[in-house]
């Protein structure tokens, strides 16, 4: 009865957090949530690399995670690694371990992704009213997002955190003016390059989320008695946390034992945020990347719909021409469609397919000459909304061997799709792009495609439209040797 | 008395080109021509390596070209690299040991800018009515531009030329109706991407241009007496060239004995394009590549406007913020100004300097992390008219280092920009990005920049101004630092 629950992973610099939710209707109901003090950050030295003992720590807790998830399908469970993993040089090596313990896919979301996500959290979880400044300071880096309802409308992810911080400024264990001060700075500096753009925009609420603005919400609370956080209070703490000299010897209501040795970096991060954006109070919200992910599957369709948008609005900005790229598109689709069962690719390949059919050409803008890589370089580089990171690679490779030498050295190593099928869909992409050479509608007749072993295509062309289409023939002809380079066999067979 | 000339030299896959021009009021005449069949194109095996047998070839020509420019400035000389050396792995090797021989510097120029020199020869040449389409075939590539007067619309270059041709359809010197067929269906082949736009465009006139283009005119012209190539008179050729059978049985009045070998490569490439394109005849005009040149020097104001209008254009298509783009190039330009004596940098610079000032933002249009990386990466593969391909990579190289670590080892070699001087130019651009991190006017007071040294920057600091801008000088303080990791001294004063 496990196919009434989902579950979410956040893996982040800090902790390691898990919800599980119960559909209930129309809406997801969370029923229960573990969470694992991993410390992840702490475990990434002055290159970037992550020791092998944070490596264990975060094992272990997946390991307990999976025994929780056991009886799940792929399908139910989502797990987004966010700061410490983009920064992480052996990344891959702790999320290939990582997978096998848990035994489900991870992907490494964008910071950008991360801010969205979190604001989908907080949009779920929260009655929001008007345009919503949404913040949450974790362990590595620092988000903040402008949306309404459940629109973002600017996203930005800062490489500042509390641990990350608490090294850089507090590493001594002392709290002085001095410290905070630098500190402080730092975090406004940080802001410099986007808080125009979000003074420009404005806002109507302001909201906090995850643990350190938890923390902080609760020591202001203890003061005021109320739900909220202000200036004044954030001020209050830091004069406390001065007063006490150094973190051993803090003790302040509302502030816990685990939370102390990172609360006066959080607190400097939350006061940079204040001075740059001229905030005086903002309340708290319950729901972060986790929740946010939840609804990532709940809505389905909608997450289905941001994917659209994206490629609409890369389509505008890139100048695409899309009269084009929807002939490429229903050209790969019915030749999809031809050998999906034989191939055994889901429904999550259709999207893939049909995205890359859509944005093979976005690298025009840049030049003709070399497009295919420019459009790899764009989809790669881009900010993708509704796209994991695993997703967005796959597109960029995609649109990397849409036409020309197949230079599979190049790809670039995949966490958990298989290679084989991201082959499988290079192969129709190419077909249909060089099908659609002619770049004019009512050329191509009904094309049957069968396989004729495992990995052997067999594209049949009747004969009369061969006659009057010498040079889509070409065409075809050099696509099956550039094919056949790569043992990749492709029959054409006059019909 | 050098100073009243000009030379330009056009080093093309088949033969290399040398025109000298004197001033004469306000325009350029043509004094003297030089022309040696090098065959470079032959010399290129199928892993483009050009051999040494016509690298020397190479370097006898230049040899001979250098004596007849001892005395000129370098100012006074533009030599241009196409085809051949676009696509050898091993240019480079050449065009060090060619600048050597020769004592002037030579730039490979893109087909498009090719394409768009060539228009401005023809252009130059001839008075032309309306808009005209000009068709030039090479050993290595053929070009089609459409302009009007002085003004290209549209330009592309494709990878097919009567060196290339000859070798894969008329290897064995059969000339047979199948040979043809398949050769004009290859030269239709590579105008597929492309014709649709030059259709849509059209056009009041028809000008060929270059060698195998003059030697098809003669052979035209030896039937019907007219100084023009017409669809009959091609296909006449054709019969002619079916008729003898074989290369070395050919002799048709009009076709001169160094022609022979490559004309039925070019009649076919030609033949391609007037079934593309539906021409039925064309005129010719004695104007190409290294006329184009010439025009490039003598209207030197207008070389720039050409430039200025590509950075315009680019501005634009990559929504830059033109504003902070102006401020960072006012701030750049007043720095350059203060240490151009010292530093030996001569006007030139100031564009390059400028132009990337205007331009290094340009990668935000893909996305903020890793900005200076994208703009890098439009500048080195977009097509710029107006700049050079060595320009093209100083400018790609500034936007590189305007900010974050400087990875020095990542610098594409240049053929004869110094590299001192261009780092010079990447500390003054880092300076100016760096102040004016704050995107607003009226922010930087006066700031006098000095030579401690040879290489050691002083730049003071107005002592109130530094107490008002703790950010600003925070991000000074960073700068200094990533220049310190190279060695480059920045001095940071108080005064």
């Amino acid at each position: 009865m496990t196919d009434q629950y989902v579950a979410t992973i956040d893996l982040g610099s800090n902790s390691f957090h898990m919800v599980i939710a119960r559909y209930h209707g129309d809406s997801l109901r969370i029923v229960d949530r573990l969470k694992e003090r991993v410390r992840l950050a702490d475990g990434l030295d002055d290159v970037n690399l992550l020791s092998q003992e944070a490596m264990e720590r975060g094992l272990a807790c997946l390991r307990l995670f999976g025994e929780r998830l056991r009886g799940f399908h792929a399908t139910q469970v989502r797990v987004a690694g966010t700061f410490t993993l983009r920064e992480a040089a052996n990344a891959q090596e702790f999320v290939r371990q990582a997978q096998q313990v848990l035994g489900f896919p991870i992907d490494i979301v964008s910071g950008n992704e991360e801010a969205r996500l979190i604001y989908q959290g907080v949009a779920h979880t929260q009655n929001t009213q008007g345009q919503v400044l949404v913040i949450d300071i974790g362990g590595g880096s620092t988000e903040l997002v402008i949306g309404r309802d459940f629109d973002c409308k600017l996203v930005s992810s800062r490489s500042m955190g509390c641990v990350s911080f608490t090294r850089k400024y507090f590493a001594d264990g002392r709290l002085t003016e001095e410290n905070f001060e630098q500190a402080i700075e730092a975090a406004e500096y940080q802001l410099v390059p986007v808080m125009g753009r979000y003074l420009g925009l404005g806002w109507d609420q302001v909201l906090g989320s995850s643990g350190t603005i938890k923390t902080l919400l609760e020591m202001c609370s203890a003061v005021t008695q109320e739900p909220v956080i202000d200036l004044p209070g954030l001020l209050h703490i830091k004069t406390q946390l001065t007063a006490a000299g150094s973190l051993d010897k803090v003790d302040i209501p509302g502030l816990s034992e685990d939370r102390k040795p990172l609360i006066a970096a959080g607190l400097s991060i939350l006061l940079g945020v204040f001075r740059s954006l001229n905030l005086d109070k903002m309340g708290f919200s319950d729901g972060a990347l986790r929740e946010g992910l939840l609804y990532t599957f709940f809505g389905r369709v909608k997450h289905h719909d941001i994917q659209v948008n994206t490629i609409l609005a890369l389509s505008q900005e890139y100048a695409i021409d899309t009269r084009q790229a929807e002939r490429v598109k229903q050209t790969a689709l019915s030749l999809f469609d031809q050998v999906r069962d034989g191939w055994q690719l889901d429904n999550g390949f259709v999207d893939l397919l049909g995205g890359a059919a859509l944005l093979h050409e976005v690298g025009l803008h840049i030049n003709f000459t070399g497009i295919h890589r420019h459009s790899a370089y764009i989809l790669s580089n881009a900010d993708l909304p509704g796209f994991t990171q695993e997703e967005q690679k796959a597109l960029a490779a995609l649109v990397r061997f849409h036409r020309k030498a197949l230079k599979l050295t190049e790809l670039e190593p995949l966490n958990y799709l298989p290679e084989r099928q991201l082959f499988r869909l290079v192969r129709l992409l190419r077909l249909a792009v060089a099908l659609n050479r002619r770049r004019q509608d009512g050329v191509l007749p009904p094309l049957p495609l069968t396989l004729a072993a495992d990995d052997e295509l067999r594209l049949s062309l009747p004969a009369d439209w061969c006659d009057r289409n010498h040079l889509l023939l070409t065409t075809l002809e050099r696509e099956q040797a550039y094919q056949a380079k790569v043992d990749w066999k492709l029959e054409l067979v006059r019909v």
